[in-house]
């Protein structure tokens, strides 16, 4: 399995304002590049935040490279996957609709109501008591055939990967905005490393619409 | 008066850890980048949070870069100063020692006692009722020669003066790791922004020690 995050963040480190209202971090031209990186993989994989905060599609938009996907014998969209242990995906989310196949990761903690609400639209993957344990969570959907893994968001589910040691490579469009605030969503929130941090390697740096991208893959541990 | 503010933080975004512990985000390049920038500059500013959490020194490392401004008349480090609304500022603080001198900026709200132990060592400005009213701290800054302004932080002080519009220059060196964590003090902290954003220009991005640096404009409003 190999594990890319994808994500936009403001100048100053932000994914949205304290509001945690979606704000236009990128442009065109990073739209694009996240459609052919949505395109390259298996599945797309974003927390229950993420999807209660924008409700999210998640899908290909650019018709050519769903077609291309058919042509390969792949759905035309990625799987989609929310990482959510206490089940709190709306049943009218956007993201459980049939456009794609949708896994929902469950905690022990989801009670049998949301499972069977949210069993009519998506597969339940549980792993873990109280929270999702990333680890074996990943492991099942290597099983389903799921090697590509894109992460889009939000900074909760992308530390918590970090500190499974699950993540490959960081993809990060920089914007030209300052969003600031001690409260607002940051690429990498949770409890934080406090000693021993993940270390990365520039592997590349490309101006795009008014920011830049930076490629960093995570180093060996 | 030109400002710039100057800035290492991690891949996410971050300044230090959640225990505000001081991390090494970058490298000899970028300390010497710094060191540079602190040689052009007539002064230079922190917060107080920066002053009780690292203790800094603020001065000129290079010999070179010393002789240099002394050569064409001027001191050998440039001014240092520290936005203290309440004058907590110790008076063993490292910015206070007589390597250069330094600038209180205190509001009201500061105790005489406070001013008492901190006029030994420092020229106070005062300018606020609670907090430091940055405008005209820094109209006063202005009159005393004080042009080319760099700030080094922290994240709440730079947040300040975005919001004052004070910002003309924002330096970024953005290093190797992943800090993470939702209380960890960002680049921008504060109350945040939450329908206007000050808007930047990419003006240059270059590779440096294991990270980049990126410099923006600030966009006219």
């Amino acid at each position: 399995m190999h594990v890319v995050v994808n994500a936009a963040m403001s100048a100053d480190g932000k994914l949205s304002s304290r509001r945690r209202e979606q704000i236009a971090i990128s442009g065109e031209a990073d739209f694009d590049r996240v459609d052919r990186l949505r395109a390259d993989s298996d599945a797309v994989v974003v927390g229950v935040g993420t999807v209660l905060a924008d409700d999210p599609h998640l899908t290909v938009k650019d018709e050519t490279l769903r077609e291309k996907r058919r042509e390969s014998d792949r759905p035309a969209n990625p799987a989609r996957v929310v990482v959510d242990s206490s089940g709190r995906t709306p049943t009218d989310a956007a993201i459980l609709d049939d456009a794609a196949t949708t896994y929902v990761c469950l905690s022990e903690a989801a009670s049998v109501e949301r499972r069977a609400a949210l069993a009519d639209s998506a597969e339940l993957v549980t792993a873990g008591e109280e929270r999702v344990d990333l680890l074996r969570a990943f492991a099942t959907l290597q099983e389903q055939g799921l090697e590509q893994v894109m992460v889009e968001g939000g900074g909760e589910l992308i530390f918590s990967l970090f500190d499974a040691g699950l993540v490959d490579e960081l993809r990060v469009f920089i914007g030209s905005k300052i969003i600031g605030g001690r409260d607002a969503p940051t690429l990498a929130d949770g409890e934080g490393f406090v000693t021993e941090f993940p270390s990365l390697d520039l592997e590349s740096v490309d101006r795009l619409d008014d920011g830049v991208v930076l490629t960093w893959r995570v180093a060996d541990r």
